[in-house]
C-alpha cells in the first residue's frame, strides 16, 4: 500500500498524442507499451542514468538526442524487460524500433527516443514489439491515465501530475508521469520520467531547468540504495504557447511550478516505493555545501538498520547517530550535532537530549510520515533526501520479482 | 542458522586469565561482563571504529592503549550495552570502571582498556558492573569457551579458534575471539575482535601485523553496510614465548597464521550474520588498485536487490550489473568486463554469455556457499569481500532489536 499518495490530477498537453498498447512483453497481459507523438517544433531535455551498464535504449535516446540537439519527435516506451545488459544486439534492436516508429509516424528516426525498463539481461521479443508500435501509432489519443499506468512495474499506482502558472497572460501547463518502485538512487537521473509543457523554450535553457528541478527532486531519493540501468527523465517543450527563456522575469515561476511537478512525482516514487509502509524526510541543515548535506542524508536514508527501526516504528536514535557518524566527515564535531525526530530534540551535545523521553519518541513513530532532522553546525547549506522504510514486503518483493 | 560456523578449537593461551559474569546488564540473565587479565609484559594493539560517534569506551581505550605504549594489563568487555551517544557521562563511567579494575587486580588505571557492545543511547548501569567486576576478578580463570560466549549479542554462536606456528622450535599459538551479527561494515577496525598470542613481539610490529590481517579480513566483511560506533580489534602478545619482529625470517609464517585466525572469525560473523541463510564471497580482480576491486565488490556485497536475490537463490546477473555499473569508475570498458557466477561466466563483451543458461546458474545458487566473480580488465590488483543475503529475518531481528 503506497503511504499517502495523493497527486493532483494530470491535466492534457495539447498537441501531444499518446498510444498505450499490450505488445505481449509482461505475461499478465496489461499495456507494457507507450509510444509520445510530439508536435513538430518541440524541444526537449534530459538527463540518463550514471550507471556504467547503461540500458542499450539509454545509449541510443542520448545519441540521438545530441544529434538532433533536442528536436525530438518521439518517445517510445516499454516496461517489461529493461533491455540492458544485451550488449550490440539490445542497440542494434533498439535501433531498428526507432525506425518502426519513424515509418509509422513518417518522421526520421533519429527523432525517436527508446527507453526500456523490466528485466535486465534479455533481448526484447523483437515481433511483439514492432507489431505493438503499429498497433500504438494507429490508436494515438489523449488518454494520460492509460499512458501513465503503461510504464509502471512493480509500482503499484501510476504516477502522473500537473501544475499551472500563468504567463504573460497565457496558461502554461506542465505534466508530469514516472515510473519507479524500486532500484531506486536516481544518479543525476531517475527511474522513467516524462515531464511536458506547452511553452516555447529552447533546448539549452530547458535543460538547465531539468537539471535544477531534477537535483531537489528525482535527485534526492532512494528507496534502496541502487541505481538503475536505465534512469532516464525527459522534458519537453510542445512550443505551443509563450516564449520564455532563463532571463524571463516569470522564469523563477515556471521553475517553481516545474519542480514542484518533479518533487510531487519523485516523493510518490518512495510513497510507492516496494513494501515501503513509511513515507521518510531526512533534512540535514549546517553543512558545509550541498553535497555533505546530501552524504549524511543519504547515509541515513539508505542504512538497513535504520530503515528497519522505521519499518518497527521505533525512535532509534542511536541507529541514526550510527549512520550520520559512518560519513568520514572528520572535521565534523559530534558534539555540535544536533538530531530531532519531527519537531522533537533528541540528541544535542554528544548525548541523548536532557528532556527527550522515549515516550516522546515513539509517539513520532507511530505516524506514517516521519521526518528526522540533523543539524552539522558546520556551515550554511541543507539538502534534504526521501526515503521509505524497510519492510518484511521489500524482501518478499525482491525475492519474488525478477528485475 | 549460521550457514557452515564451523571453527577450528580455541586453544587456551598460558598466563592470561578470563572471568565472564552476569553482572546483569542483560535482562535474560546470561553472562554480559568480561574480565581478561594479561601477564606483565604483554605488549597490545588495537585497531578502532572510525565511526564519528564512537562510543565512549572506545574513546577510553584508545586514550589508554596509546598513553602506555600498549603495555596493557586487563580488558573490560561488556555486551547489552554500547555505552555510546552517551557524552561526557559515559566516558567519566568507562573511567571509573577501569579504576575498580586496577583496584580489583593491583594495576594503574590506564592499564586497563574498556569495550562495549549492545544498545546504543543509554548510560551503563553502574553499580551492577561495578559489582560485576568485583566478582568477575574473583572468577579468575581459562575457560575460553565461556568468555566467548560472554561477548555476544545477536550472535547465535561464540566465535572463538585458533592456529599454531613453530618458530625456533616453540610452539606459538595465535588464539582470537569475536562477536558481530549486525551493524557491520567495519572501517578500518570491526565489531569486537579479540586476537592473543604467547610470541614476544613489540608494539610497533604487532600494529603492523594487526592493520595487515585486518585488511583482509574484518576489514573485507560487510553485513548491512552499517559501520559500528563501538568496532574494535585488539592483538595482544604474552611475551612468554620466542621474540619476534617483521624481519625475522619466519614472520611471514607468523602473519599466515594470524592472518587465518582474523579470516576465520571475520568469516564466522558473516556465516553468523542476522538472517543469513547464504555465505556469499565477491572476488573482483582485474582492478587498477586494491581500493578499486573493494569498492566494486562492497556495491555488489551491499546491494539490497542482490542480497533479496540471493537470499531467493536467483541467479539474477542483472542485478550483479546494476551493483557494478553503479560505482563511478567512468575508466572501466562495460565491454571488458567479465562476470562468473561459481565457475560459470555468466556476462562478457557487453552481454550475457554465449554458452551461459539460466539452468546454471539456478543449480549454484541453490548451495548455501555462493561465489561471485568479476574481472573488471583494468589492472592487476585483486580483493575479496565476504558477506550475507536479506532476507525476512534480517527484518525482523532489526525491528524487534534495538541496538
Amino acid at each position: 500500500m503506497p503511504v499517502n499518495l495523493n497527486l493532483a490530477p494530470g491535466i492534457a498537453i495539447d498537441a501531444i498524442e499518446l498510444g498505450a498498447v499490450a505488445a505481449g512483453i509482461k505475461a499478465d497481459g496489461s499495456n507494457d507499451l507507450l509510444l509520445i507523438h510530439l508536435p513538430q517544433g518541440s524541444t526537449c531535455a534530459g538527463v540518463f542514468t550514471q550507471n556504467l551498464f547503461c540500458a542499450a535504449p539509454v545509449t541510443v535516446a542520448k545519441a540521438h538526442l545530441k544529434k538532433n540537439k533536442g528536436a525530438v519527435r518521439a518517445l517510445l516506451i516499454n516496461s517489461g524487460n529493461a533491455n540492458a545488459g544485451t550488449g550490440q544486439p539490445g542497440i542494434d534492436m533498439a535501433k531498428v524500433h526507432c525506425q518502426c516508429v519513424a515509418d509509422a509516424l513518417h518522421i526520421l528516426p533519429e527523432q525517436v527516443l527508446p527507453y526500456s525498463t523490466g528485466v535486465i539481461g534479455q533481448l526484447l521479443p523483437d515481433e511483439l514489439i514492432q507489431a505493438g508500435i503499429k498497433q500504438s501509432a494507429q490508436s494515438l489519443g489523449n488518454d494520460w491515465p492509460a499512458a501513465a499506468q503503461s510504464i509502471m512495474t512493480t509500482d503499484t499506482k501510476p504516477k502522473l501530475t500537473s501544475r499551472q502558472v500563468t504567463i504573460e497572460g497565457q496558461v502554461i501547463t506542465i505534466t508530469g508521469m514516472a515510473k519507479g518502485a524500486g532500484m531506486i538512487q536516481p544518479n543525476m537521473a531517475t527511474m522513467l520520467s516524462y515531464l511536458f509543457t506547452d511553452a516555447t523554450i529552447n533546448t539549452a535553457n530547458l535543460q538547465q531547468a531539468l537539471d535544477q528541478a531534477v537535483s531537489t527532486s528525482f535527485n534526492a531519493i532512494t528507496v534502496d540504495s541502487d541505481t538503475s540501468t536505465n534512469d532516464a527523465c525527459m522534458l519537453v517543450a510542445t512550443s505551443k504557447k509563450v516564449a520564455m527563456d532563463n532571463t524571463h522575469k516569470q522564469w523563477p515561476d515556471f521553475m517553481s511550478a516545474l519542480s514542484a511537478v518533479a518533487l510531487d512525482l519523485a516523493q510518490a516514487i518512495v510513497r510507492d516505493a516496494e513494501g515501503a509502509s513509511k513515507f521518510i524526510s531526512v533534512s540535514v541543515a549546517g553543512g558545509k555545501d550541498t553535497a555533505q548535506c546530501k552524504q549524511v542524508a543519504y547515509a541515513i536514508a539508505n542504512s538497513p538498520l535504520v530503515k528497519t527501526a522505521m519499518f518497527a516504528s521505533d525512535a532509534n536514535v542511536g541507529r541514526l547517530l550510527m549512520a550520520i557518524g559512518k560519513t568520514e566527515n572528520s572535521e565534523l564535531d559530534a558534539n555540535a550535532i544536533r538530531v530531532s525526530i519531527g519537531d522533537v530534540c533528541a540528541f544535542e551535545r554528544g548525548g541523548i537530549a536532557a528532556n527527550y523521553t522515549e515516550e516522546q519518541g515513539a509517539t513520532i513513530m507511530q505516524e506514517a510520515e516521519i521526518s528526522i532532522h540533523v543539524e552539522l553546525g558546520n556551515g550554511a547549506a541543507a539538502a534534504t533526501v526521501y526515503t521509505s522504510d524497510l519492510s518484511h514486503d521489500y524482501v518478499s518483493i525482491n525475492a519474488d520479482y525478477r528485475s
